[in-house]
């Protein structure tokens, strides 16, 4: 329970959470941040904040907590912005989709790591982005990860769990390159192979004929190709190096399915598929 | 409008089709015919078919169409054992999901392609399969494309085309080759990429940990890799050829994309995922 929580960057995942904590009576507070005082309006006129800022050290200071959930590629210029403006007892955390990206811009903007800085990030969202398109339940049942280090306070840490489960969600801690692998996995890399393949299959004709005779399957498969394109451009920058990895690991494997089908060898591709088709209906709920 | 129809391969796909003819009086008698007596008593008992045979030389026999509905790999076999049994008269087509392949398997078992032979595929399916998934509206609003050959009789053609429309399906026509290409870029490389995907997390840990913080943009991405592995190594082998000229062409193109992010190219890759996210909100309907 705290009095004040700032959302700077109210949008699907800063909405939602600001709209889950206010129904759950975690803060008495919420101060929206940003750069569009359109959509900050919007955001107060719909009942997600209680009033705005547009300059960031004004809407930090005498908070008790900041949620940071702008875009990856936002995130060292709102740090900088807001050093020096966060009241002393002051908790921060974020939801960007990557850590180790967002733990660097935060230790050279804060010169250091703070100990109050509680790097986090909600495994939950739509391909829909934008104030509008937030609602309280959105993180009711879903994971969040947060990913403190040996720096971080346990007061600090605790608050911001207790933030998440007020919203519903439940909370795991992870190591933050470990938190990174694990989502270059089960995340950006599903959206590069969507992304890539929507466009190499546009390639194949101009009138997108292809298209005309793909059924539900492949609505299903490449639904994630769109998602915001300016979020995956920053995803994929700030955890390139995770994500080149698993798109190593994963050519490697497609480079044994494809020898398989070019030697016609049908133990093998029954092999892989029964196991895949295993994997999934094992742990993947639908 | 006809007296009986034969199908070969009561499952999901010739279920459905015998549902729908059946429900728009399009025939008078269904007769089932596969290896398995309990599923085709099944089927009776679900009131999809008349009633059944096993000897697939008697079901054909006085059947004024025949459509066989098994798996790709039991194609040349089936047409082994009607070959000779077939009425004069007697329109056959089929659904497989390849058609070169099939329209090889035909040619070799009754020595030369008959004229009443229509080759076929119906694009719609779910993860799903067997007798007891099968209902009537499957086709609705759902494609078939029908890939006659030069020796194809017009009749024969009409008659198929009029059986699919009264299962409430869109029919177009195509060249078998181009068929093969059109579905190896819309199916059958989904499904391989699928598969793979699933395969190599499943290789990243003994216990599935990283599909523990899947979302549901994961959970769609790999839904198809719950298909039905035997049916899928049987597409593989039957368009191979189509299949890896795909895989090498998506490769080339994800080739693109991993140099975009090891160069950390922010414009390349918001024009590679914006381009994609147009292709996909302007083609594929949700």
């Amino acid at each position: 329970m705290i009095e004040r929580l700032c959302v700077i960057g109210v949008g699907l995942i800063g909405g939602s959470l600001a709209r889950a904590v206010r129904e759950a009576g975690f803060c008495q507070e919420v101060v929206g941040a940003g750069r569009n005082p359109q959509n900050l309006q919007a955001a107060v006129d719909l009942g997600v904040i209680d009033r705005y800022e547009t300059d960031l050290g004004k809407a930090v200071s005498g908070a008790d907590m900041v949620l940071v959930s702008v875009p990856l590629g936002a995130m060292a210029a709102v740090f900088d912005a807001i050093s020096g403006h966060l009241a002393e007892h002051a908790v921060l955390t974020d939801a960007g989709s990557a850590k180790g990206s967002v733990i660097d811009a935060a230790r050279q903007a804060f010169a250091g790591l703070p100990a109050s800085f509680v790097p986090g990030h909600p495994i939950a969202g739509t391909e829909q982005s934008g104030v509008e398109a937030s609602f309280a339940g959105l993180y009711r049942g879903r994971r969040v990860i947060l990913t403190p280090l040996p720096e971080t306070d346990g007061h600090a840490l605790d608050l911001v769990r207790d933030m998440w489960e007020a919203a519903g969600a439940e909370v795991t801690e992870m190591d933050p390159l470990h938190h990174d692998t694990v989502l270059a996995a089960t995340s950006h890399l599903p959206h590069v192979l969507a992304y890539a393949l929507v466009e190499s299959l546009a390639s194949l004709s101009d009138d997108g004929e292809v298209f005309d005779y793909a059924a539900g399957g492949f609505r299903d498969f490449t639904r994630i190709a769109s998602s915001d394109p300016v979020m995956w451009r920053d995803i994929c920058l700030a955890n390139g190096d995770a994500i080149q990895l698993m798109i190593e690991h994963f050519v490697a494997d497609l480079q044994e399915l494809t020898t398989a089908i070019e030697n016609r060898d049908g133990q093998q591709l029954l092999d892989i598929f029964s196991s895949a088709k295993a994997a999934r209906d094992r742990y993947v709920k639908e």
